[in-house]
Formats: C-alpha cells, structure tokens, sequence
C-alpha cells in the first residue's frame, strides 16, 4: 500500500500494491463533508462563545486507573503502549479517554488554583470507545461538550442553563427540529427508595435499557437480578413511562404515593428545569431517561431528533456532584455532549445536510501560459489580501480546460488576467456572465465568498 | 483522584485523593492560553483557504504495519489494543500516527476516484510519537499542514507554492521573522554520487544530525559506517556548509565539480525554488539540510524562528514522489507541517504571545436578585442576538462583588439592570466609565468583541 522509498528512486518494488480500505468504525470525510462539518464546529464554538464558555483542550490519554474507575464502558477502553517501551519508562498505563467528561474533571482538579468559579468550558475533540461499530456508533467520534463547574457548589439553575446555551447552539445549524428529554436521577433514587428497592445503582443501570429490550426485559432484570419485587418493579415501571411537563411529573410521583428528601429535592430540581426551558417548546420530562455512566446524580438529558429517534441520543449529559474530588475539595459540574459524529453520519446519510461546494477557492486565476505565473499569483495576491480565497491554475491548459477544472472543483468564479494594456475578466462559471474586474476591487457576492451550510430538502 | 460515585451520594470514600499531576510531554493549557492558540489555529486555517488548500481529517489511528514501514520514527509509535479485545477482532495492529503525511498519502489512495487532482488540502490534528520528552519535543503535539497531491505527476512549481503559502499563513501572526532554509535531495544525491559515496540513504540521514552531533561528529560517523573515503567525507561537508542564495548554490556546486543528471534536476529545481520567493526575503538554500524521514525525494524544507534557532525546525517538508502508490499509480506529492505544539511553547513560554483576555465573553450581566435572572437572561440574549458574547452572573452577590468577579475572569464590561422605568447601565471596568444602555442597540467597541492574539513585548 505504502512504499518506502529510496532516496533518488521514485518506485520501491514491482509488485503493485492494493488500495487501503476504510477502517470500519473511524468514519472520516471527503473534504466537502469536512467543510460541513468544520462549518458545524465552528456554529457549535460560536454560540458556545456567546454563553461565556471558554475553550479547553485536554490530551488524548489519561492514566488508565481513571478510565478504568468509571464503569460500564471499562471494557471499551483503548489502552497504549510505546511499541519498544522499556520498564518503567513512565508512559505504561495510559488508555484513550472514552468521554470529555472525565478527562475535564481530572483538568479541573489539576488546574483549579488557576481557574475561576463557576468555570465554564467548552470542548470540542475526538474521543474513542473500542464498541462493536454500528449505525451511529462509532470507535472514533467528535464531541462538542459544554460543561459548567463549581468549587464546593453549583448553584441548580446553570442544570437549566445548559440547555438553553445548547438549544442556542443546536438551533443555528440547518437540523431536524430536537426534543431533548430531562429527568432527575434523585426522583428516581428516592422514588426506588420508597418502593423498597435495594440495588439501586443497578436498577438505574437497567431502567437505562428501555430502549434496548423494552419494559418486558427491563422488568424480568430488575426481579431477578436488582432485587425488586414484582410490584416495586411494576410501579417504577409505570413511573418510568410517564413523559410531559411539569404537571405530568407531580401527578406521576403522587401516583406512586411517594416522598422523602430524595424526591422532594429531585422533583424540586426536575421542575425548576423545566420551567425554566418552558418557553424553548423543546423540552420535556421523560422519567425514564436515567443515563448509563455511574457519575450522574441529579438532572439528566438525552435529546433526539425528531423523525430519526431511532438514530438515539445526539446529545446527551447531566449533573455529576462528586465526579472530581481532592484534597477534600468537591467540584460539582453540570453538562452537555452533542455527539458530532453521530449527529453528522445521519445528516450526510440522508441528504439532511451538506457544504455549498466542495472548494474553499472561490475564484480560479486562469494560466495564460507558464511564463505568466509569477503575474497570476500577483492577482491572486491581491484578491487575497481583500479575503478572498483564490488558486492559481496548476497548468496552463486550454482556457475551456481550465474552466471545466474550476467546474469540477467547485470553484465559481474564474479570472482571466486581461492582455496588456487591457482589463482583466471574471466570469461566473455557472451562469456563464463574464465582466471586466479589477483584482484591487472586485468581490464575488457574499454568499458565494465561502462554502456555506445547507440544510436537507 | 476520581471518584466513582454511587447515585444518591456526594462522596465515595473517607481517603482524601491526591490531585492528578501532568503527563510529561503531554501539554495542556489553561483557557487563556488555549484561547491564543485557537486563534492561532484559525489564523492558519484562514490563510490555508485564501490558497484554495481544502480541509481534510483523518482517523489518529493507522494500520500498524503501514506506520513502521516509514523509517527512523518506528521506535516511537504508540500502539492500541483494547483492554478486552477478543482474538481476530479486527482492530488488532493499529497506532496512532506520528505525522499528518502518512495517513494523508494513505487517505489519497484510498478516495482518489472521489478526488479532483492536483489536489490541495490543510490539515490541522494533533500526533503522537512516544519521544523522550524535552523542551519543544512532545508525545502529543499538534500539526498545521499544507499539502499538494498530483495523480502520475505534480509540476515542480507547486514546491514553491507551498512556501508561498505558508509564508504568507506565517505572517499574519505576531511572531518573530522566520527564515525557511530550502534544500533539493537530488542535488545531494548526485554529489554523493559523484563523491563515488555508496551508502546515500544513511549518508543523508548522518548528514541531517549536523545540528546535533557536529561536523566531526557527522565525519567519523560518514566515514565508519555510511562507506565514505576521507575526501568525500569532506568534499560532502564541504558542499553541505554552504547556505545562501542560488548564486551561493551554483558556485558550491562548482567547487566539488559535480555534474549528472541528478545533480542538474537538483539544481534546477532548486534554484527554481530560490527565484520563486526570492521576493519574500525569508528563504535561504542551505546545503545541509536533508530531513530524517526517507520518502521525501526532491525539495526539503526547514524553518528557524529567528532568534530562537536552538527550538529546531518550526515547520517542515519536502517533496515525496512516491509515497503514495497503489494499484501502479502513483500520486507525487510537496508539502509543509507547522509544529503548532513547539511553536506555542515557547512563544508561551517566552511570553512572546497571548490571548488579550482569558474569557471568551465580553460583558456580564450583573444580577441584582435570584428572581431577575429570567429578565437578565432576556438581555443577555438580546447581546447574543447581535453577536456579543455574554454570561449571566452566576449568583446576585452584591455589586461590588460582581464587577470584582468580572475583572477576575477578565470580562471587560458590567451590565447593570435598570430598575422599573429607568434604563440600564453598562461599565466598562477597565476605566470605570459608567453609561446608559439599550440591549438591542448597544455594542462593544471592535477590538473588546472578542479575544485577540497579542504579541509578546
């Protein structure tokens, strides 16, 4: 597939070598979906920026013994080692992080003397899960996370706060419309606590799984291996199918009949996120929703986009009291992730969403001939230094060639630099209008500066 | 360090946790710092696009095998496995790349019926080489490169070109001058040719650990084990003292009287090279320079921060005629890798660059009490709706308080609710100037807007 060259040689054996193959489960994108997705980052990074989120970066790795603490998706983990590695060389030990959510906390707790409280960041990177790859589900994948942290406390209306900075974000792209479903693991906590429900943990884990094997499974687990009893079951299983506003979650908890701190402080808290989000239309209560990651503790979401539910959540999160800890300290933290790449390969798969064109040049400087190049890239300079993206032909082929390349390409406009002693032309490639143009002065019309994003018809 | 948590509870154990501590050379930085680099990201990108180089990403991982047929950089490849992979699951034998240009030669072959040649593309991720880590040598690093791919042939010019354009994505930070010092593989074959020097890949390789082990270094090492005699040993070292313009070139390759047609292509080429920027004033022959890596075949290139030379090379490159083939095409390719990584730790490290400020927003809206915050958030989004980056006061502490918060997140204006019937009031809290406000009107000034990249003093 590669060669490895010899200096002086441009072949390196005679067996032709085949063509590599994708990997499956590391999607990656011909540059016209790549200028799509950047266009997406960059709508996503720019309403981040609105609501005061400033941007952080952590590593790609972290100590295995964190990734490793988390739970369910341990066994996910892509674990490193340096290929002639010596003992105890001090990179042993190191995995992929599978989330942005733990490698943030660890940058929290590494870095708190020198940030300031509440800290808000976003975090825009890949993260990578050795899952079975499926539709949706991929071993390498974007994230766009906000997340907001507290030093000792965090007070309960930035829950609601997060989900208006990522409805913000969400409604600037050319999408589907999203309906994002909030529940709060404390209700459920405390209403498995009034059941007589012991493994709660574990009942969690398994109300996560509705989805996947449905409320005959789901009840059959949570008998036979969560100790619930048949009617603790059927009476979480009638709480958990209950979905709506506000009013629908007091009637559910007042039909189950139950109390206590831990549903008063979760309904309190589920409430306040919805009356706050009210005025979005696109938030609702789902007692059900209850996310598989241990560290959640108070309000969860999970978001779909309506008409592709089966595609599952695209942006998902939650409340984590205790998820970064030392020295004593507590840094409790509220947060979002929109999965990118799960959201994307949906979108390009059905025509819901694409760049305006393949190019970042928006003009092609035509080659007379290869003894005008240096004049060329003179023009070329001089839309550049207006912002305008430009190339210069690769050759000097028949001007009809080099129109048909600039076709092919994506580019729109192509320059002819004039004669001596006459004006240069530009003309527009898809309507065929050709016009004098100064290269100081002309600019092509704002929507065709840059690809732009469109949405699906 | 993490805990895991159990729903319902705050803590995990009693043992208070150590807080994590960094992975040596695995930089991360803190907002600010991250904000400088982000905008020196889109400094790059927005320059990359005005040359027509479109976006590309590719997956951090690449077939094993494919990755230690690339030469000297084997040693330090990171390997995968998953923590509980099964046997012939299909994901054993990957690592991550330690460059941009092997995974975007393989990405060529494999979507070169979906690509329009010759083909122009940046890309800008981190890599990964598990390298003793010293000042400016990283485990994890990010790269900017620019790269232009032919199908059977790419024109000599475009060697050229890519200075051109990075040059220019150069200059558009404050940093000091840079100097790109080219030289021509060809060229310093057909010497060694000519010298009658057998062994030219692993003369070439010594010849490139000039900078670290010296001129006698490099002789003994030349004559014990690269099969050169005395004489050539020195004619070579000679030949590679010399750096200046091509005038310097010609003349050096006249003093060891070398001639062929390697060594007239090399020339050429070269000198070509040289005429095409002479006009920049930052590209300088030097005959020394040859670049570890073995698929680059023609033009190479290396870049000092001037001032700053013992950082090594800022940004390198070169010519691979064949690093891409497949199925009998071949696809020649020239092209540049800005270490973003090294760069940034020392312009940080030497306070020679900055973010002017650490938030990403430019006002805060103070709060007067918890039962405002819904007619606080309306003006936030009345800012956010022109483009003006705006939080929320996190808690209605008193004013004084707040304006304190504001200036220690570096946010430069205080929006201040007015009462019933009067208007609000914004505070710039740099000068202390207080003046009425309309949120649907009023704006920053331009240059408060957004962070900015400072230069260092």
């Amino acid at each position: 597939m590669f060669a490895r060259t010899k200096p002086g040689s441009a072949t390196s054996d005679d067996s032709p070598m085949p063509r590599p193959t994708p990997l499956s489960g590391f999607p990656e994108w011909l540059p016209r979906q790549r200028i799509a997705e950047q266009l997406v980052l960059d709508t996503l990074r720019t309403a981040f920026e609105l609501h005061g989120f400033v941007p952080v970066q952590t590593r790609a790795v972290e100590p295995l013994e964190q990734l490793l603490s988390k739970g369910e998706t341990s066994k996910e983990v892509y674990v490193l080692r340096r290929l002639q590695a010596e003992e105890g060389s001090g990179d042993a030990g190191l995995g992929l992080h599978f989330d942005l959510t733990v490698p943030f906390a660890r940058y929290v707790l590494e870095n708190a003397g020198k940030l300031t409280f509440p800290f808000r960041r976003y975090q825009i990177q890949p993260a990578w899960r050795g899952e079975r790859p499926q539709e949706g589900r991929f071993r390498e994948f974007w994230q766009a996370d906000i997340d907001i942290v507290g030093d000792g406390e965090l007070a309960t209306h930035h829950d609601a706060e997060i989900l208006l900075a990522v409805l913000d974000a969400l409604s600037r792209l050319p999408l589907p419309p999203v309906r994002i479903r909030v529940n709060n693991r404390r209700l459920v906590q405390g209403v498995c606590q009034f059941l007589g429900i012991t493994d709660i943990e574990q009942t969690l884990r398994t109300l996560d799984k509705l989805d996947k094997i449905g409320v005959v499974g789901v009840r059959a687990v949570l008998v036979e291996t969560a100790g619930c009893s048949a009617g603790a079951a059927d009476a979480l299983l009638g709480f958990a199918a209950v979905s709506g506003d506000a009013g629908a979650v007091r009637a559910a908890v007042a039909e189950v009949g139950a109390g206590g701190e831990l549903v008063e402080t979760g309904l309190a808290e589920l409430v306040a996120v919805l009356d706050a989000t009210v005025g979005t239309g696109a938030v609702i209560a789902d007692l059900a929703i209850t996310r598989g990651l241990d560290y959640y503790t108070g309000t969860v979401y999970e978001t779909q986009l309506v008409g592709h539910e089966q595609l599952g959540s695209i942006c998902s999160g939650g409340r984590y009291e205790a998820l970064a800890q030392a020295d004593g300290h507590t840094y409790p933290g509220v947060g979002i992730s929109i999965g990118v790449s799960r959201l994307l390969s949906r979108l390009f798969a059905g025509g819901l969403l694409d760049a305006s064109r393949a190019a970042t040049a928006a003009v092609l400087v035509a080659l007379p001939d290869e003894q005008s190049r240096a004049a060329c890239s003179a023009i070329a300079g001089a839309l550049r230094a207006r912002g305008i993206p430009v190339e210069v032909s690769a050759s000097a082929s028949r001007y009809g060639k080099q129109i048909r390349d600039s076709d092919r390409r994506g580019i729109p406009f192509v320059w002819f630099p004039g004669a001596p002693g006459e004006s240069d032309q530009v003309r527009d490639i898809r309507s065929g209008d050709q016009v004098p143009a100064d290269a100081t002065s002309w600019s092509p019309p704002a929507e065709d500066l840059h690809p732009r994003l469109v949405g699906g018809t």
